[in-house]
Parts: structure tokens; C-alpha cells; sequence
């Protein structure tokens, strides 16, 4: 039996129910910037290490909710967990980033690749999920989260990290029709991991698409969007008698975000590019929106920080259905103190925006 | 005494006076795709040592022309001569693109740069121009261009390519007055820059904002657009008794393209991740457009890259103020046949766009 729920302004912010403050977390909160983050992974040994190792994946997510009041925990994993289990070999190597050993390289690949490899290796993913829940004891909700079908592709194909995705590209452009089989699997498998997180204990759920925005603003629809679509439509909405809310973030996408708003999803994610007044105005009531710090900005003063939480604020305005975050993932060099001022200023700041 | 101009449309379409058919050129349009560029560059030693030799620059700027049907020459050159020309030692680095060896640490550094060096550093420039112009002979307009400010700084700044910008963020966000000198330096320096290329040929200038989606909503017009107004509205608009046009290119820039097109020029360039026919429709008969195939587009067959010009074409609609071109430049690993039937697709499919 869960324990019960003692912070609900997270998910009640993402449904538009009202709050007594804007709620925030912080993508990537468990992460480098924190000293005891660096200390547990050393003693994991490496990225992959610290992933798949549950207690020590439940640790660093704990580890940023002992510093800060946030509004919710997100599960401590990898965006390419899927393609790993799937079969292509995921490693980290020093500078490059995420690699794979063994990138797609032909039609008979994609047809060969198995979604439902998922469920069996992607335990470790699961009793990570099981054991942050029982942890956090009711404390806040827990975030379980993937990918997006598209943002696997790229990697997939491109063997890791890429500045214009053009093997990628080429095959959504030339060979649409392997593309659409190998985006289809995927839409498969991030539905399955995540039906399967929710069975675990995520309370809410967050879409990844790091890499939408790269693509033309016709492309994104058929190659990044509708399968998004297709992964919200089977995914579980409620779980212990809860709406399970669901948050769609494509980095760059600020140009789609009436189409993404029509997806399906609770909450839209936006970077700092955007204008969060202006979002609000085009989704309306349609969706609750999350966002949108520009990370860069922990670089500098905590006055400074105070400042810019105060216009973030100001521009999404009176009333609910905002969660604070940053535009995307803090990175490794910030001072945890400039984050604590990001924290302490949206607490403080933020009621006046929900008074009655 | 100037050749007269045989081919016009370029800069008719920028001003948005009636053409036979939509004008194209491509960005990047003189550079490694294509193997006789390889060959002089090779010649050269150097990429900077291209750069430097008047002759060498222009036989690189006629190349594509000897190709393709493109409606107007683009000066070679690199965005980054004005901090080379300002001291700080630029130089290429296989595989991390262009960096500084003297990049700006403190505010001593940024008080002690001195625009006015641009003029006689940079001569090699203008020797460049002058050569490209006379040896076109009329054919086609050329066109000059510079970084933008921010974009300049930001390499400045970094000493190289950046993922986030950190550095030059936080100096903009902690140390605004040191930022914006720096950048007022710069906006003089691209001024002069431009206006000395005008009186030794150039026929329409772009500045190149490469680097402004980096940036917030808010902060985009602080730092980048600002910049942007204030050299335009210092820049010479008529040469030879003709109009000098104008193009702003910010990639990214997408959300902010309405307030893009106050900002003096004559025309906007967009990256494709923007639909244009939503852009059109935003920015009425303010400025032209120019862009917005998908550089990657050029990895597929020349089929699909005909139906992708097509698409184009059609999203801009009927009549004049568009000027065809990629997104962003084009990328070294393409056949210079699909460069062809990009072009060949243009001035076939064009004319219809433009019957009265």
C-alpha cells in the first residue's frame, strides 16, 4: 500500500487545479553539479554503472531533494535505455557523450530489432522506479520518463550525439518507409517502458524530445510528433486513483507549440526561447505548461538568479497550470548555491501569482 | 565604371519588385562539397590562408556560379575576420572549427579592442570584393556579409564554438555593461566593416546571426536584435545609384520573426524549421524572406529533393519577395549533383509563382 501523498502541487499544477505556489523541479537535478552525485558515481565506476544499479539510481535521485524543495523526484536513468536494450550497445566515452557499438545501418536491422526486449531488460530501470517510490515515503510525486521515438532514432542511427543528423535524415527522406517501421517499433517500446514505470510507481510521466526541433516544421509532425501522439494514446492515465500526468517537452519546438499542445498531453515543456505569456495565450486551457529558465542563467548571481524567477513568473501570470523548471537539463559546472537561490526565489515569489 | 548587371532578380525579389521566377543562391555556396574548392583550398595550405589571398578568395566565390545557375555570388570569407583583425589570433582546428588563441577573459581586454583596426587589418577583404566584383562582370549581384555582433562576441568570448555559452551568458547576465560595450564595439566594427565592403563592390549585405536562437526571448533583443538595428541603420542603402538590401538571418530565429522585421532590413532569412507561409502571413510587406530548405534535404535523391523545392516554393506562394535558399549552409559530405537538381527544381518550378 503507497504512502500518501503529502506535496500534490506537481500534479495538480499539470491538471490546472489550483495551488498555493508554483510548483518546480529541475531537469537533470540529480546530476553533476552536486558533489555527492559525483561521490556516488565514482563509487559506481561509471554512467552506465550508477544507471543500472538501483539502489545506487534511487541514492542520486533522493540527493537533490535533501538540498532543495522540490516538488518532485524524477527517476535517476538515461534517455537511451531502450535502444541499449534493444540490443545496440550503449556506452559512454570521455567528451562524446552518450555512443552506441553497434548503430543501425541497414532496412534488415530495424526489421530485426525486438521492442519487446524492453520488458525483460529493463528491469533494472523498474526496481529503480519501485525502490525511489518506497523511498520517498509520500514526500513528493516520482517522475518516470523516455525518450521520444524520433530523439531515439537519432542516436540510434547516428551511433551517439550529432550536429545535423543527417544519416538520420537521409533515411527519413529517402526511405520513409524503414524510417516509419523503425519510429513505429519505438513508439512501441516507449509505451511499454512506460506503462511499465507507471506499474512501478511514476506518478507522472515526462516525453524527452530533445532533438524534435532540429527537424523542418513539416517533418516534425510526421516524424516526431505523431508518434508522440501514438505513445501518449496507450499509456495509462490514472494510477491509485490518480490522474497520471503526462508532460511533452521538444527542445526547440517553441515554433509547434499549438500542434504539440493537441497531442494528447497534460503539460507542455518549453526552453527559454520562448515566450511563456505568449504560449499561454496560444494553448489557453488546453494544457498546463512547464519551463522555462534558460540553464545558463545559474551561471550567474543569485540576485541576478532572484530576478530572472521573477520574470519567469511574471510572464506566465496569475493562476495555475505552470510548473517552474529550467528550458533544459542544468549542467555540470553550476554552484549548487545558485540553485538554492532559483529554489528559495520561486518559493518565495511565487504565492502572489495564486492568491485568491 | 561598373559592368552593368545582367541578372537582377536577386535583388528585385529583396525589395519586392516583380520576377520572372523565384532567385535562389545557397549559403555556403562556395566550400567543400565541391571538389574544385577542395583543390584551391589545398592550393591555399589553409583555410585562413584562402581567406587571405584576394585571388584565391574570388576564383572560390566564381566556382559554384561555374556550376550552377545561382542568381548571386556570395564574397569568401569567414565571419569571423573582424576579432581576428581585433588581435586575437584566429586559427582552424581539425574537427573543432575555428578558434582564438587570445579569447577575452576581463573587462580590461574588452575596454583595450579597437574597431578601427578592422579597416586597415581587413583589407584583404576588400581586395577580395573589389576582385570578386569586377571578375563577375555584371553577371550576378554580389553579396557581402559580416558575423552579427552577438554572434561575434560569443566566439570572443568562448575562444571557439560553445554547446551552451556559458562563459559569454554569464558575462551578459552578471556584467551587462562590460557585455554591452563589448557589443557596441562590435556593432562599429561590423558598420564599417560592411560599409567599406559596399564602396568596393558589394551590391546586398547579410549579416549572419548564427548564434541568436542561443539566446532567451527577452535576451535576444537585448543582445542580438539591438546590435543587429544599430548596424543597419548605419549601413549604406544605395551604390551605383541602385539599393544595397539588406538580410538578417538569425537561426532559431523563428519565434522572433516579427520583431526581426522591424529591424531596418530588407529581407529575413529563416532557417526551416519555420513555415513560410505562417511567416509570410506574420510579416506582410515589411521585408522578404529568404530561405528555408533543410540543408540535410541535399542527402536525399534528387527526386525528393525536387518534391522538397516544390514544397517550398508553394508555402511562400504566389508572387515576389522570396529569395530560395537553405536554412542554414550547406554541409561538406553533399553530391554536387543534388546541389544541380535543387537548382534545376527552382527555375523550373518557380515561374509559375510569378505568371501574372
Amino acid at each position: 500500500m503507497a504512502a500518501t501523498l503529502q506535496n500534490d502541487r506537481f500534479l495538480r499544477a499539470l491538471l490546472r487545479e489550483p495551488v498555493d505556489r508554483t510548483p518546480l523541479w529541475m531537469m537533470r537535478q540529480a546530476g553533476r553539479y552536486l558533489p555527492e552525485y559525483r561521490a556516488t558515481r565514482a563509487e559506481a565506476g561509471s554512467f552506465m554503472g550508477l544507471c543500472t544499479n538501483p539502489e545506487l539510481a534511487c541514492e542520486v535521485t533522493m540527493q537533490p531533494l535533501r538540498r532543495y524543495d522540490m516538488d518532485a523526484a524524477i527517476l535517476f536513468s538515461d534517455i537511451l535505455t531502450i535502444p541499449d536494450a534493444m540490443g545496440l550497445g550503449l556506452y559512454f566515452s570521455e567528451g562524446e557523450g552518450p555512443r552506441f557499438e553497434r548503430p543501425l545501418t541497414s532496412d534488415a536491422e530495424i526489421s530485426a530489432l525486438e521492442p519487446e526486449r524492453c520488458r525483460d531488460e529493463l528491469r533494472y530501470v523498474m526496481d529503480a522506479v519501485a525502490l525511489i517510490r518506497s523511498e520517498l515515503n509520500g514526500k513528493v510525486p516520482l517522475i518516470g520518463f523516455s525518450g521520444s521515438p524520433w530523439t531515439l532514432a537519432t542516436y540510434m542511427i547516428e551511433g551517439g550525439s550529432s550536429k545535423d543528423f543527417a544519416k538520420t535524415k537521409a533515411l527519413a527522406f529517402d526511405n520513409p518507409a524503414s524510417m516509419h517501421l523503425l519510429l513505429e517499433k519505438l513508439a512501441d517500446a516507449v509505451a511499454v517502458y512506460l506503462t511499465t514505470q507507471v506499474e512501478h510507481g511514476a506518478q507522472a510521466l515526462q516525453i524527452f524530445d530533445t532533438w524534435g526541433g532540429a527537424l523542418g516544421h513539416r517533418d516534425y509532425e510526421e516524424f516526431s510528433l505523431q508518434y508522440m501522439r501514438a505513445v501518449v494514446e496507450r499509456l495509462p492515465r490514472e494510477a491509485d486513483g490518480r490522474r497520471v500526468p503526462i508532460i511533452v517537452f521538444t527542445k526547440g519546438g517553441g515554433q509547434w507549440i499549438e500542434r504539440i499542445a493537441d497531442c494528447g498531453a497534460d503539460a507542455v515543456g518549453l526552453d527559454w526561447t520562448t515566450d511563456l505569456a505568449k504560449a499561454r495565450a496560444q494553448v489557453g486551457d488546453r494544457v498546463a505548461l512547464q519551463g522555462n529558465m534558460d540553464p545558463a542563467m545559474l551561471h550567474a548571481s543569485p540576485e541576478r538568479i532572484r530576478r530572472e524567477v521573477a520574470s519567469v513568473l511574471a510572464s506566465f501570470g496569475h493562476g495555475t497550470g505552470h510548473v517552474f523548471n529550467l528550458g533544459h537539463g542544468i549542467t555540470p559546472g553550476i554552484d549548487p548555491a545558485c540553485v538554492a537561490a532559483m529554489v528559495d526565489a520561486v518559493i518565495e515569489l511565487s504565492p502572489a501569482y495564486h492568491s485568491a
